[in-house]
């Protein structure tokens, strides 16, 4: 009830009289990625409740989508309500119990997150060294997993902290044969280079609706194999995470033939990741990874010209959306990402795990994989590495 | 690499060829509320990268909005990137580890999930049993706490599955005579009913921004005490949840006087409720609570008019938010919100948890909490009464 003691023991904040201003960036770093218009646009659009009959068209529309960008036919395939590094965290506690073992390919940040997590959940964490900058080979998984028999492999199909591309062509029936699950992270991959979730017999992927998508940030689509649900069905303990448990959300999503309340959904973010499938339906996929390919491709020829290396020696490792350039001599990375920012607007990202102040990284996703935003990034570099600002 | 290979295997679907459509509502049901125009602009606004310094200022400013809702002077108060049940489910992760009991008030649907979260974090839950549709007494929280010793005391303050609004005032002291911590879900409260973070000693609140605040669904702001970060700084083990960590979240929101990369902040929700909040201290927070209070009373003398009744008996028990209302004879609840959205585009709420079949649920929440929205309510109740419309 409202009273006389209904005083206010902390003021309102003065900041807040001030008028939102959000500064518009080119942004060409490793993620988030600008926002189509149209996925924009969704994002502003009116509220609909968890349940309401327009919500679950959605949800079968964004399923359908996903299952086209996964490239996969899995019932279980939907998008958490949270961010890639949600996703990530539900694939590893759907999967694992208490005790599992998970194997690891360790060449980059990503490597650092999962085992964090995995080891939360009370998981053994076993890595596989991988020399930043190089992908882990088929031969070296499959002496892992003989020898450690785990509950699941992770790799990083986008490794988006050097910018390398990890073929994942045969990883799925070298792990069925010692009974192990795949989980992929395909954060910044999917979308922008080939994926095919069925045929290379992925268990587990997940990504972000940020990256290649164009959508705002805070959704992270994932799919299931049916093995992996198998798996779940079967687990002796449940997931530790309500929020991340498949079989709970994906009754809300109708993955198992009835709708139920999981959570309250963000629908705004599912009204712009809609729009944003919609549209990489209508591009097709095949001409959106050959698009990121010939963008990376005119990027990477135009840092040679400028004389930059790329931290990914071999060009069938490098990754087309996110490369990791080494700095320039007598460069740090705080005074390159300044000017291109302060002079030109364009977001570019410093180095991140074992490439921070070794490299910087360009990232070429969705409606930025375009000849004139490469030339653009090439220009302003030029410029930047020309006429760096020095700090205040 | 793209090549020949590269055909699809699974088909663009033909639905997202239909451009999207979202109905405009009058959400009047326990949640989501109607946007505010300048939260639903705010939601369109482009991408920003986590790192950047405009996100920054916007968490500072968020954070600040939040103090002041929350009434709290807590320098760990923050927003997570995830819905209301995932504040649930951190506020319960952050706090115990596993073997810790906990002692939840058991009355309502929220008991069930946050029983659910509790136990697969490895926690004992003791339930305190309460008639539905009352709140707990001091007297009997204080029994269950003296005789069980737990790590913390859960309730809800706005219990939207019965529309009970539970008196906290004496529960936080009563809790630290006995070394426990005081957890309150204010999803459905926080905004619209006092709440004193600070002056009630309450350890952890979280809320949702869709609810009040009128901000779309997706966020979960939550505060943490001084008292409750010094058991969180001295856990044996990790929070299980790295996505729900506030050790890691805080260092992402400054909390602790550095900045680090958390995970990639959902910037567009931020900037909904970051006008949301702005709109709260614009009117100020014991206007928004005294305009709730006046739009509930109207709400109940227009449903006693039409003969319905409350479920919440005693007045004083009876929460501004959300209002459950006992079903009238001869109508089911599916027909009623069948009706009223299909001729009024109202929507409303089924009953939840102990109040399914029973009763239907009303909102007054944020903008919709006024004098018309409340006779628009009333008036289409009646003409739903008088003629329903059968099921198809």
């Amino acid at each position: 009830m409202v009273n006389a003691a209904n005083t206010e023991d902390v003021r309102a904040p003065a900041s807040l009289e001030t008028p939102l201003s959000v500064p518009n960036k080119m942004l060409m770093a490793a993620g988030p990625s600008n926002l189509t218009p149209r996925a924009a646009q969704a994002g502003g659009l009116p509220s609909l409740g968890p349940m309401h009959p327009e919500t679950f068209r959605l949800m079968d529309e964004i399923k359908e989508g996903l299952q086209y960008a996964f490239q996969t036919k899995n019932p279980v395939t939907l998008c958490l309500s949270c961010a890639g590094h949600g996703g990530m965290e539900a694939a590893l506690a759907n999967i694992l119990e208490p005790g599992d073992t998970a194997v690891m390919c360790k060449n980059s940040f990503w490597f650092d997150r999962a085992s964090d997590m995995a080891t939360r959940q009370g998981a053994r964490v076993v890595p596989i060294d991988v020399k930043p900058g190089q992908p882990l080979t088929l031969e070296a998984a499959e002496e892992a997993v003989a020898k450690h028999r785990p509950r699941l492999l992770f790799v990083v199909h986008g490794e988006s902290s050097t910018g390398v591309h990890q073929s994942l062509e045969g990883f799925g029936a070298m792990c069925h044969k010692y009974g192990t699950l795949l989980v992929v992270d395909a954060v910044a991959s999917l979308g922008g280079t080939p994926l095919y979730t069925d045929r290379w017999e992925l268990d587990v992927v997940y990504s972000g609706s940020q990256k290649v998508f164009n959508a705002p940030p805070g959704l992270s689509p994932i799919t299931f194999s049916p093995r992996a649900m198998e798996h779940i069905q079967s687990r002796k303990t449940p997931c530790p995470v309500f929020y991340y448990d498949v079989l709970s959300i994906g009754d809300s999503w109708g993955c198992f033939g009835k709708r139920s309340y999981h959570h309250t959904l963000p629908v705004t973010l599912f009204y712009a990741l809609r729009e944003a499938l919609a549209l990489v339906a209508e591009e097709g996929l095949t001409a959106s990874w050959r698009r990121h390919q010939l963008a990376a491709q005119r990027l990477h020829d135009g840092l040679e010209r400028l004389g930059l290396r790329l931290l990914v020696e071999k060009p069938e490792h490098r990754l087309a959306t996110v490369t990791a350039v080494l700095l320039p001599d007598n460069m740090d990375w705080a005074t390159l990402l300044r000017t291109a920012m302060a002079r030109h607007a364009v977001d570019l990202s410093a180095g991140l795990g074992p490439t921070f102040g070794r490299a910087f990284r360009v990232g070429l996703m969705g409606t930025n994989a375009n000849p004139k935003a490469v030339d653009r990034v090439v220009n302003v570099l030029q410029d930047v590495i020309k006429n760096p600002i020095a700090a205040a």
